[in-house]
């Protein structure tokens, strides 16, 4: 089968087998989406050897149980061991024998074929466009936030970067009916907001200690520093990105602030097919280019380009 | 009146005037404890020109409300405006214009008087002695935990530090009965705790990424670090103590592993009192040593020994 080749950190469309796991199910991608993630990968920032690509919908082409053959479906992108301490605490997207979807010891989805466990399988209901399901994985990050922070309508919620993962997480926070506003760099993710109707602010105007919740979505020091003057005492800082090296944090003013700092990443994926299905998330206007699958290595330089949201790969 | 006054870094036992004030209660103390902030104000730590303290049970002298005068209170030591947002949002202790008692703008407990408006005093329960009471403003502080973080008794607790605060921390953290294991450097430490059958662990034996929740009451770079380490994917590290300086943190590695970080601060006066009346806590084999309030420079310099836990005063 076709696939985007990950060796060595050059990139290369190659003949590769169909990935076979007689325990798993054998999902013919329909299309995959490229994420920031992928492009880290291709930078060097973790180890990887194989087919990279984690965000996608496909069809069930072969599975342990037939039931599931023909099914549209989605993946939780962690395949957890099921035995650890971890996986019985119910918590396998921490389990530390995991294998990660074109990320971690696992053949990903830029691919014709991939395969996954059937209970990381989630079927995509029939309203749901591919264009929109190929976006549940990112989705259910952003849905995460929910999970870990109660959010009430009057509350005052700022958002501190309005890219891939950060557009949804603004569309996310939106279906609070919280007071949300959103600090977005570039024009191109204004417009995106501006046409769900989401304010944006300029980070100078952000004014200090004001907000109830702050989600950080830049990833950048930056990000983090406007995150922390925006919040106020006893608020809360959902961190939504990793961040390259470390950062020096005065640890005392939280304390004395009595800040919350959250650390957030996977989420569920049955709450984001959920908000597609309602049309509460319409991620769509998020693609900027599609290509055919052959054309993987060109769509990865596109998807680097700052001005470009969501590139999407066609097996 | 007799006070403990510090000026220019110096402290001196001297004739001050009782404080006035017609709109606040008149208190007179009948015990005071030295904490740890009295001796970092004493180093210079922060500035401030006064009589310090703010630990403290007393009997109200005058009162703009005559029910009060007579009454055996402790008190909250910030004292806010009641106009601010932070005031008006139910979150006075953060208000930007408060004074806190012997510690910003306003007169402490270490003295023969202190004021303190009507509306910060607890009454204390007839069974708490003079020597529990005195105790209930860090008890609060401990207290805050149980409000900011829920805790099952199913619940692995790694408690790191077992000063002052820790012991009452310690203590606390025990009536949840949660499966509670304690980081103690000192042997005095460990005696109290055993004395309250709550069980010590060596840094060493503190198993990675096992504690659900992990309270980190060293204020020590290192007692973070050991506190980071333990926490598991998913749990909370509550921040008890403030650190000197900043504290350079992986962060990316909170948001992969989706940590919680609380900075927790002050806390409930009624639910320290009521620990204390039910026999829950019981911080009196915590006190070291007793001084009259004319000794209270020789007191502060006892206080200040690596094996001493706490000091009172008595005016």
């Amino acid at each position: 089968m076709k696939a985007l080749w990950l060796e060595d950190l050059a990139l290369s469309v190659r003949d590769v087998p169909v990935p076979r796991c007689e325990d798993e199910a054998l999902v013919r991608v329909r299309l995959s989406g490229i994420c920031g993630t992928d492009l880290e990968l291709a930078r060097g920032d973790h180890p990887f050897t194989g087919v990279i690509g984690h965000e996608f919908v496909g069809e069930v082409a072969e599975a342990p149980d037939p039931a599931w053959v023909g099914e549209r479906v989605v993946g939780d992108i962690n395949a957890s061991c099921g035995a650890c301490e971890a996986c019985e605490a119910g918590r396998p997207t921490h389990c530390e024998a995991r294998t990660v979807l074109g990320i971690v010891e696992r053949g990903g989805a830029h691919a014709e074929y991939l395969t996954l466990p059937v209970e990381n399988l989630h079927r995509v209901p029939a309203s749901v466009p591919d264009e929109a399901a190929v976006f549940t994985e990112p989705l259910a990050a952003a849905v995460e936030i929910l999970e870990q922070v109660p959010i009430e309508s009057s509350d005052r919620v700022l958002l501190v970067g309005a890219g891939r993962l950060g557009q949804l997480v603004a569309q996310t926070l939106a279906t609070t009916g919280a007071d949300l506003a959103v600090v977005a760099r570039h024009q191109h993710q204004r417009a995106l907001l501006a046409a769900r109707d989401i304010p944006t602010i300029d980070a100078d105007d952000v004014a200090p200690s004001r907000y109830d919740i702050v989600v950080e979505a830049t990833g950048s020091p930056s990000g983090f520093e406007l995150a922390r003057a925006a919040v106020r005492p006893r608020g809360t800082i959902v961190m939504k990105s990793t961040y390259r090296g470390e950062l020096t944090l005065d640890l005392s003013s939280l304390v004395v602030d009595e800040i919350t700092v959250v650390g957030s990443r996977c989420g569920p994926f049955d709450r984001a097919l959920e908000l597609l299905e309602r049309g509460d998330v319409d991620p769509r206007p998020m693609i900027t280019e599609r290509y055919p699958l052959g054309r993987a290595v060109e769509a990865m330089e596109t998807a680097a380009r700052p001005d470009v949201m969501k590139v999407l790969l066609e097996p």
